[in-house]
């Protein structure tokens, strides 16, 4: 079976420039974030995710994590495999220095990320969820909560989860019912059941730190009353040692279409008791804590599509490599050629590989914004990078994670019948990235965000600017030779020109027929991360053509600008109908009584 | 969880007034299907889909066909199941009645057949392979081989089975190695070693018919030296009783992403002696009669397609009836509500459900064709009716099961994380869907053999006299009323423009540069599927119109313009960009050199 190998080079090219890793660099605290440095990483972040991750993700599917008498066994090989993620320091790489970590930009951790997630989506969750429940400590724990978790946590002996969902309160947290009583001795206890927490069992360290949301009594109802608590599987010692076992447990996993090797548990908190909790931050500010560390996990899931979009990628294309099947179309008699010579299986390969590319580039500017929104000196600069960083984070997540779906059924496909077969470890893929499009908030939630908060509230005012700085990019385009750029440039124009259209029309409609404009919701996200998809393809194969004016040789870059080429006529040439679909569609969606269904 | 409850209504809706019942039931042998014999026929046929087939869908998934010892034990249920299907005559639904079958339209037995499907694609896939087998032994066997096997078959006693794939054969039946030996009493030895078996081997019938590609000694390489055999697994006496056990073993079964109650079997013929077969009729013509039965097949799978559409989207609205979610969008304070208020779960359900009703009356208007192709008095009708169903075969093999795995990932999504519980059964539907679009060629064979031999062979007569058709319809659309139609007809010019201009270079290019064409056949497909989808709308809102002009106050009929109309804004709207990446995206899908990948 073909193993994961990290695209490094086009990582580099994208750090260096497309997302301007120089710059990110420049930023106080980064320093050490030279070109150097970050090649030391990657190199061995490639390592680490093609040696040891990617050999254990297709046993790690088929044994599964497995719960009995309120204990998970994680898959053969796992163990192991985390015990040396945590020797090699990979869970600090983006943490504060203060508590152990590197202090390595967003940017960079991000690309260590993909790896780990294109290698291991089931691993991967695990550091995802534990740098949660960290950044939730660093921004709102006391000076005790902070030395008793965060070190353990950084060097990740200790692993973290974050405990939202119950059954009548998925993507409506207004509806948590876990209550928190408060003990004389400034402690809480918890009581209620959580479900859908990953890696909320498992037995890769001796401890679980659980970062919880409960109601406080006499809380006021709605989102307006819920605290966040942390609660340890093993309470601990003022000495810091492990103490008694707290009345947390994982009473089943779920049984689910993919990443089985995470464990998607059910948590009882205070059957027994009550579990020993501490309140973290203020009370009744719980779910402002958690949208701040929801929006590094959105981001984050963002990446597992562009992950699974690579992994995908590399299965088939290898895979089209090596399978011998007909003659080249149009030759009779020839030689059987290997699949990759079809035009319909190239256009496959092209397909995946394109979206890989573009959800790559949009994720890691998006990262270098939360960089400069964190560390720029100049405040107008970070608040103009948050604001940018606000309004793609749903668009790395749900357009990103939607791709994730499509071209991992795509690299199936490539398989032909093989594809069908779990051992080939296509279907896998399929199965794992469907989840991305769901937790941490579904593509619907992601596009209500997207239009209400991140674009209506403020008239629409970043994303316009986005547009202007993409129109900008006409000139530069127009400037270049050749048919690539010819058709990039003016199906980049007309995507623009879409966004824009539907862009204004939803802006104008959410305050008069709010339901109109969110049946445009999903629709104009995906319009949005295809047309940005685009702008990142631009813009790399301008730099591409900067490089070969240089006197460049290296292939990858012929390869770049052919890719956006490709990119310009099969996913941008979609922009003109997303934006009918979005300007007209609404009258189609809301016409049925809800008995016409 | 949700049982399945067959959609009559609309059934009975295309069969009627779109793909013209009361023309089919005019040719000769098909007088008997009335509307009252064929609203009997599907209410029977409902009632065991609901009854028998839905509940065992996921359990037998769940528990899945066992191999052990070269034998396979069905899931719990499935051999009652079978035997009861088999006693109720179902098999015998669309076989000459020469043999004990009941003689009923294609058209009758589509849409009963999409019932078996939606309910248990698994099991569905059984009398589906059995038809195959015994359409090639009443066209080709001689009168010998239909006395022996025939009735059997269409009692549904004994199954049947097409071994076509090896492991170096698969899209490519030139290559098929298996040998058969001719022996002294005239019969063959067969050698070889078939995978992907559907239904190879079970227990839910004393014997299985096995209709096997072979070679025989000195048969010309390629396509045109394979002949066909039929070898059953026990042998038949002179008088009809089951004799030895032939050498036809099932060595394995495929550990598969979905369909796991259907037995995909890895067929080892010979490797004690050789298995014994006859010739079905003359040698070396096997492809042939194979393609014959492939077209049927074709079309069957195709039906999965709809299946899985009407599938997901009952169970996708059930749930969405069911879960109370936040409250509407735009009140604070206001009840929470079912989650099918939410506009984004609107435009989810509208989605799966507008693809389950184009494909549907697609695909039935398909089936009426070959009902005429078959049958017309008039040569002339019977050979349009032919080139008709032969272009629109592929479509409704590839565009639908297509539709089909995307529509069963929208019904996840509509769960929320629900839906990647594998409990709550939405998975199984996207897990079983993505197999459609791959076996019985997948949807790049389908295109090639769209765009290749249905239309730059014959110069797109076909396909334009089809456009010539659709066009047609535009006076009365022009002649409704409301914004609906007005929607409706822009979009339908749109689409078919669209086709018009993708077809025209296709055509053109085809002869000139076959790599440039083929690179666009899956787009045009799509293309075609989707602008055809849109004829079935346009004329399904025309009749719904003529009704409610007539009187009617019937809902069915609102819905009906409803749901035309947002087919026409959320997915003919994508007809142009699907043309341009035809027309353009050639340079884009062939830049790369093999080493670029």
């Amino acid at each position: 079976m073909s193993e994961y190998i990290a695209p490094i080079r086009d990582m580099q090219f994208v750090l260096q420039e497309i997302a301007g890793l120089d710059q990110v660099a420049q930023l106080p605290g980064y320093e050490e974030a030279t070109h150097d440095l970050v090649d030391a990483v990657l190199e061995e972040a490639a390592k680490f995710a093609n040696e040891v991750l990617s050999p254990l993700n297709y046993s790690g599917d088929q044994e599964g994590a497995v719960w009995h008498d309120k204990q998970v066994t994680m898959p053969t090989g796992f163990k192991d495999a985390y015990r040396l993620f945590a020797e090699s320091g990979w869970p600090a790489l983006a943490c504060e220095t203060e508590w152990g970590g590197q202090g390595l930009p967003k940017l960079v951790s991000a690309a260590i990320a993909e790896m780990w997630k294109s290698a291991n989506h089931a691993f991967s969750l695990c550091p995802l969820l534990t740098a949660g429940a960290i950044e939730a400590l660093v921004l709102s724990g006391t000076d005790k909560l902070k030395e008793t978790y965060l070190e353990k946590m950084v060097s990740g002996q200790w692993t973290g989860t974050m405990n939202l969902t119950e059954p009548n309160a998925g993507s409506d947290l207004a509806a948590v019912r876990t209550r928190a009583e408060p003990q004389p001795d400034g402690r809480y206890r918890i009581f209620g059941q959580k479900i859908f927490i990953t890696y909320g069992e498992h037995d890769l360290t001796e401890n679980i730190i659980h970062l919880v949301l409960a109601r406080t009594p006499n809380a006021p109802e709605g989102v307006k009353g819920i605290s966040l608590f942390v609660v340890p599987k093993f309470l601990i010692n003022d000495d810091g040692s492990l103490g008694e076992r707290n009345d947390a447990y994982c009473v089943s996993i779920e049984h689910k279409l993919g990443i089985h090797a995470s464990p998607t548990s059910i948590m009882a908190f205070g059957d027994q008791g009550g579990a020993i909790g501490d309140l973290v931050g203020e009370e009744n500010r719980g779910l402002e804590y958690m949208f701040i560390m929801m929006n590094a996990a959105r981001f984050g899931v963002g990446l597992e599509g562009v992950a699974v979009c690579e992994r995908a990628y590399q299965r088939a294309r290898d895979y089209a490599r090596e399978r011998i099947q007909c003659t080249d179309i149009g030759v009779r008699g020839g030689p059987k050629v290997a699949i990759i010579h079809h035009p319909d299986v190239r256009r496959m390969l092209m397909t995946i590989r394109a979206h890989a590319e573009a959800s790559r580039a949009l994720a890691y500017v998006t990262a270098a914004a939360l960089d400069a929104a964190a560390r720029h000196p100049d405040a107008a600069e970070r608040k103009r990078n948050q604001a940018f960083a606000d309004l793609l984070i749903p668009v790395v997540k749900g357009w990103s994670t939607e791709c994730g779906v499509t071209m991992a059924s795509i690299g199936v496909q490539v398989h032909g019948g093989m594809g069908y077969v779990e051992e080939t470890g296509a279907a896998q893929h399929l199965r794992d990235a469907q989840i991305s499009t769901i937790y941490e908030g579904t593509t619907g939630i992601q596009a209500n965000d997207l239009i209400g908060r991140k674009m209506a509230r403020e008239g629409g005012a970043t994303l316009k600017s986005l547009l202007v700085t993409m129109r900008a990019l006409d000139a530069e385009l127009a400037g270049q030779g050749g048919e690539h750029f010819a058709s990039l440039r003016s199906r980049f124009t007309a995507g623009i020109d879409a966004v824009e259209r539907a862009a204004d029309w939803l802006v104008t409609t959410y305050g008069k027929d709010v339901r109109a404009a969110s049946a445009g919701a999903v629709p104009f996200l995906k319009l949005l991360g295809t047309v940005a998809g685009g702008w990142m393809m631009a813009r790399s194969a301008l730099a591409a053509q900067a490089r070969i004016d240089g006197g460049s040789s290296d292939p990858f870059y012929p390869a770049k600008i052919a890719t956006a080429r490709f990119y310009a006529d099969h996913v941008l040439s979609q922009a003109d109908g997303l934006a009918s679909s979005i300007v007209d569609g609404a009258v189609g969606v809301l016409a049925f009584s809800e008995d016409m269904f």
